[in-house]
């Protein structure tokens, strides 16, 4: 088990990663002084219960606490205000009270729903996060979490840290394959903004993350969460430097918004978006960006990924849904761009046309 | 104009209490440093819309602001998950962004959803409070701010301070003469737990108070909010000290649930709680206790308020409510009691019975 503290002064936490700590939640959640007398509520969804509900609610009942659970149905359409409603009305049912703590077992949907119900719930209660996906690793530390609004993804929210992190890598080798590539990507985002020589290192290892190997998601799940706490450490409200770890997502954000929710996973969009980002770069006259170009989309497409964008997407619709992307200031195009690997920098000055050729590009990159 | 700084460190923020200051809105938000470039929501009731929503309005249009506005219902229904939704609909069409602020005009209803909307909307925005009620005063200290769910009130919610608050006494002279007298007891509540000078100036003002008179309020809401602040500066997430601001709610707040939202006014549901905590403290045995009881009463008959249970209100319904309330500690009944005028103390050694009994002797109470 490898462990990584997110500093955040008095809400500082820990990330425990490592394989078979489902089976070991009970003593953890002791050890850390979760207590006993108000009952925890595990949110997760229904996919994800299939697998890993039964061994983590019984870890949890072995070490003396009371647990009731909600399995909500997986993607992002869960994440709205009516389910909210709906877990509130099941926390209160089940007596949970200030004292208790919310388990989000899942994915990014689930951590986010279940991490604004605790943040929400009698003005905020404890959670731990139970990621169960690879893409979770990004919204496991942060503390961002939000529900969507039918206008606008992740638009009501708040932040609020979790308790600690329990990262079982064997929950892993239940993903389906597409959503393991989407997964390992964002991984991969955490080196090419900070770390080169874990792109490097990722480059190694590739086959074995594809293949789940115990030790190599172990490190990469360690180093990809290293990347982001320390980040969020020195700006945990998103001042400005967390603003980084938003490389590929202008781009990919609006595909999603265009693709519609489910076409497109999350780091498949982001890969895109990354690729897109480095042809900016180009485009900005920085000597290594050609470098950074041709890493990334051989490491994209040596994970299995897409690098371009489909061609019957309108970039028209891709260019308004970026306009109505939080990202923005003053009407100016804000993108974080890649002049070399394991560095990127924020420019706000980038010009819309100059991002409408690269999505015209994008469609025709291979 | 009286200021009032509350203390919070990075959160700190001043209380502007005056006549007259809805027509200095615009100036104080641009003092303030509140950015232009971004646009402001104002949001209000139908009711307070009437009366004050044109010259707030006017006063932040001429200060260069763009201003748009959501109109709700007055009443606790308007606090609701549905509401949030609504004003989240509002705030995209109009384009608000991590750089508008939230205007919360009107009393305690209005300022709890404006506020979540604030606390929640892009995961936290500033907002501004200016009260419109003397109740609000009790709302616009401390931040916190909820909406209802159909099982249970302000159970979703958040920390959220303001950036600062604007009280204009003028406001007041459009309140029903009901809400005035429910919104004085709970203002001489602020004197009852913290403040026994208070309670003497309270008394020989109560007649100038009714009257609206603008120098009686504004010294009357000072110190009201001062010791709200400081109560509030010394445990803002309410770990212990903050409880004893609920001197007469655990009474009040079942006769509320009891009575559903609109019979009983919360000021006059506090205004019997608060009889009942003088009584429960002569049970307790403290020496000054009587006092505390016949001044209670004296003080709250003065202001025109009834201090007894309507005999219709079921006993055993009442005693349910107070045991869903989340002012309970692992099934012991918590209750904030009067040992002297101007002093409280936290009890969590009460005997349901105790209580029971006093619920009895406030229905006969005259």
């Amino acid at each position: 088990m490898k462990l990584l503290n997110v500093d955040l002064g008095e809400r500082s936490y820990v990330i425990h990663i490592g394989a078979g700590l489902l089976q070991e939640a009970g003593r953890l959640f002791a050890e850390k002084g979760i207590p006993h007398r108000s009952p925890l509520m595990i949110v997760t969804d229904r996919h994800v219960a299939k697998h890993h509900l039964a061994p983590l609610r019984q870890s949890l009942e072995a070490a003396g606490y009371r647990v009731c659970e909600a399995v909500v149905e997986p993607g992002e359409k869960t994440k709205s205000l009516d389910m909210l409603n709906s877990l509130v009305a099941t926390a209160l049912e089940n007596g949970l009270d200030r004292h208790s703590t919310i388990v989000a077992l899942g994915g990014g949907v689930v951590g986010d729903l279940a991490g604004f119900l605790a943040a929400s719930y009698m003005r905020g209660i404890p959670f731990v996060q139970v990621p169960t996906t690879i893409l979770a690793h990004d919204s496991s530390v942060g503390g961002k979490v939000a529900v969507n609004h039918a206008l606008a993804k992740n638009i009501i929210g708040a932040f609020h840290q979790p308790l600690m992190v329990l990262y079982d890598t064997s929950t892993l080798s239940t993903l389906p394959e597409r959503e393991v590539r989407a997964g390992l990507a964002e991984l991969l985002k955490e080196g090419l903004i900070w770390n080169r020589e874990f792109v490097h290192w990722f480059d190694e290892h590739a086959e074995a993350l594809l293949a789940l190997d115990a030790d190599a998601l172990r490190e990469a799940l360690y180093q990809g969460c290293k990347v982001k706490a320390h980040v969020v450490s020195q700006d945990e409200r998103e001042g400005g430097l967390r603003a980084i770890l938003n490389l590929g997502h202008t781009i990919g954000h609006a595909l999603e918004a265009v693709a519609g929710y489910n076409e497109l996973l999350h780091g498949e969009a982001i890969a895109i978006g990354m690729v897109g980002a480095a042809k900016l770069s180009i485009r900005l006259g920085y000597p290594e960006a050609e470098t950074v170009y041709r890493e990334t989309k051989r490491l994209l497409q040596k994970l299995g990924l897409s690098v371009s964008i489909p061609a019957h997407y309108d970039t028209e619709a891709i260019m308004s849904a970026m306009m109505h992307d939080k990202k923005f200031k003053e009407g100016k195009m804000v993108f974080v761009v890649s002049p070399e690997i394991g560095r990127v920098e924020i420019r706000s000055d980038i010009q819309p046309d100059w991002v409408r050729e690269i999505i015209e590009q994008l469609k025709r990159e291979d």
